[in-house]
């Protein structure tokens, strides 16, 4: 529960409620995650009872929240917002209590990660709207960060980057993959993060599985280990780094195509300005890899975007035609998972004004067209 | 990744079909989450990219995972069971895939905890299906907990009374709820949880809130503090339980209401049994307690199911008429909050058959009609 004003500035309800009627839609329906908390403050857990900001196109909007959330929604930084919270007791219909206040909308935008669980009592309660996805609304604005957004994910990588500092010392031949990865578990804590959001300790043959976890396998000499890791800040952004490894040596293959990778990561990386498309950010990370012969490696996309989701736009992938703008912050990290053992690089990047410093916003005299917020040594570590 | 047979038995996935069909749904469709685990054993993590187990009434069931998915979905117990695994690339349309092996469903059940992300391109992909929640399907075959659930139910329960028995350490004047809170995270992962799932540290006015988390309030002597919290176990199963502290010494006004309390909680536990509705249950703690003139401060239900969830099917609260069976496992959480100060206590306790042992199965000589899980000290601990 961060109350922090430059975070999640009070005036956000009213421009939401400006894109509500921008887009068409009736009425905005936001339960708890991501979307609540970006628009509110509010970090609430989502549940079966309704918990459930409404932004009517042309009404006040209103937090409907069970009666025993009630105090915890009020110390909340939505206690600060001009907002009326309606409660209702355990034996009541909520659902019913939104019709009541906001009558028959023809459509109505649900915060993408709302459970179907309250997906279908909305379709009940309001049959004939049509439901669209929050996102429709709430995309466009949390895709580009403010200053105050930049600083907490640059602040959310120094945490992650003091953890994988201490990585190496922990990768040592006869510890599995489980036990480093519950040193990194409570390290991510120590360093900072309220949440770990994922621990990927990938050995030997598992670094070849891009979205391994971690197991009972002991890491031995001559492994290759692939480190993903990930938490949330006080703030609610995320962070999210991988760095690859070599136990004691690297195979020869492996040296190869480790070396490619970090070319390519590197000109990914620096294709990033004001303008360049996402899918081009793909394809120049993605053409270095094929180019050197590992392009059916490469099996998933170069990034996604961060914030107060560790996956969110703009994604970095073929198709995805967005420019990328100042404030947009995205992983870039291509892989190549030939087996018996694999590689990634990831680093979190926000796309930056040359002409602007993007934390301060004070002008520069010309900076870069992007921003690291990892700063891990990139060049492989061998334990 | 727990690979264990009797609490995933491969036999469920042929059960699941024949509910499908029982039910009269064309496909169920189940995202990452407690459903698919329920069924498959696959802890998959829930993200934008589909991974949906697809269980069609007249076909065969199948997995689509994306592609970089694939080696951890295969070294899950799913990887056991006699399942088409079908893969997607990141360009590919995976709701399509779908579309073109199941054909034109015209009902679908949609896992509860599916993400409106998923959700509406189902509606969209299947315009003329109606879409149910799969709860229809897997509720009355979750709500029934086998043996070996219940074994890992009292597991998780014997390891959150470990954290429990340490709290009385912790609770020291000059501590803030948020010191204290992150010692219970770590003793909670400590004593076999792999995920914290909640800590409340409620202290003086804060225990008044039922589900207030932490804070940097000041722990004072004199203080009631409700310390309510829970976890993920590696076996999936979830514990929880409630206990209220007094430090140093506690106002007589709430050692009148503390006693009432205990009694309620009490009364509730012994009055489950095979046949007694949930309601009745609930009913039996809320006339003890308004009995005792404190009904206006008992604004929560009497507990919820658990199992895969903290929170699940069967909800004890006034309205659910489902007669108790044995298996069926919950919280008896009564609370009194009148303020300044506020008490609930928690265990987790299951049905069960007198004439049988809820664990090993095997014939009794007449046992309880329930099973308690949880066993710290319900008497007031003052620390």
């Amino acid at each position: 529960m961060t109350h922090d004003s430059a975070l999640y500035p009070t005036e956000r309800l009213a421009r939401v409620a400006d894109a509500v009627r921008a887009v068409g839609l009736d009425l905005l329906l936001l339960t708890p995650g991501p979307d609540l908390r970006y628009v509110t403050g509010y970090d609430a857990k989502q549940l079966e009872r309704l918990t459930c900001l409404a932004v009517p196109a042309d009404k006040a909007p209103f937090l409907l929240v069970p009666q025993l959330e009630l105090k915890a929604a009020q110390a909340s930084p939505a206690g600060a917002l001009d907002l009326e919270t309606v409660t209702w007791g355990e034996t009541a219909h909520p659902f019913g209590m939104i019709k009541a206040k906001v009558g028959d909308p023809r459509s109505i935008g649900l915060s993408d990660r709302m459970w179907a669980l309250h997906v279908l009592q909305f379709a009940d309660i309001f049959p004939t709207a049509s439901q669209r996805l929050a996102s429709t609304v709430l995309s466009p604005l949390r895709i580009r960060k403010s200053a105050a957004e930049v600083g907490a994910l640059l602040e959310a990588g120094e945490a992650i980057d003091r953890v994988h500092a201490n990585v190496p010392g922990w990768l040592r031949p006869g510890l599995t993959e489980r036990q480093v990865g519950a040193r990194i578990a409570e390290a991510i804590l120590a360093e900072g993060h309220v949440q770990v959001d994922f621990v990927i300790v990938g050995s030997g043959p598992n670094a070849a599985s891009p979205h391994h976890e971690v197991s009972d396998r002991v890491i031995e000499h001559g492994d290759v280990v692939v480190v993903d890791i990930g938490g949330t800040m006080p703030s609610g952004y995320c962070s999210d780094c991988t760095r690859t490894y070599a136990v004691g040596h690297a195979p020869e293959e492996f040296l190869a195509y480790y070396e490619v990778l970090r070319l390519a990561q590197d000109a990914a990386t620096l294709s990033v300005r004001p303008g360049v498309t996402a899918e081009s950010v793909d394809r120049t990370a993605r053409e270095i890899i094929a180019g050197a012969g590992y392009g059916e490696w490469f099996i998933h996309r170069t990034g996604h975007g961060i914030g107060l989701e560790s996956h969110e736009d703009p994604y970095i992938v073929e198709g995805n035609v967005v420019p990328l703008e100042p404030g947009m912050a995205f992983s870039i990290e291509p892989g190549i998972y030939p087996g018996p053992h694999g590689a990634r690089i990831e680093d979190i990047v926000v796309c930056a004004d040359p002409a602007t410093d993007p934390i301060t916003g004070d002008p520069t005299t010309g900076g870069a067209g992007v921003q690291r917020l990892n700063n891990a040594p990139r060049d492989l570590v061998i334990v």
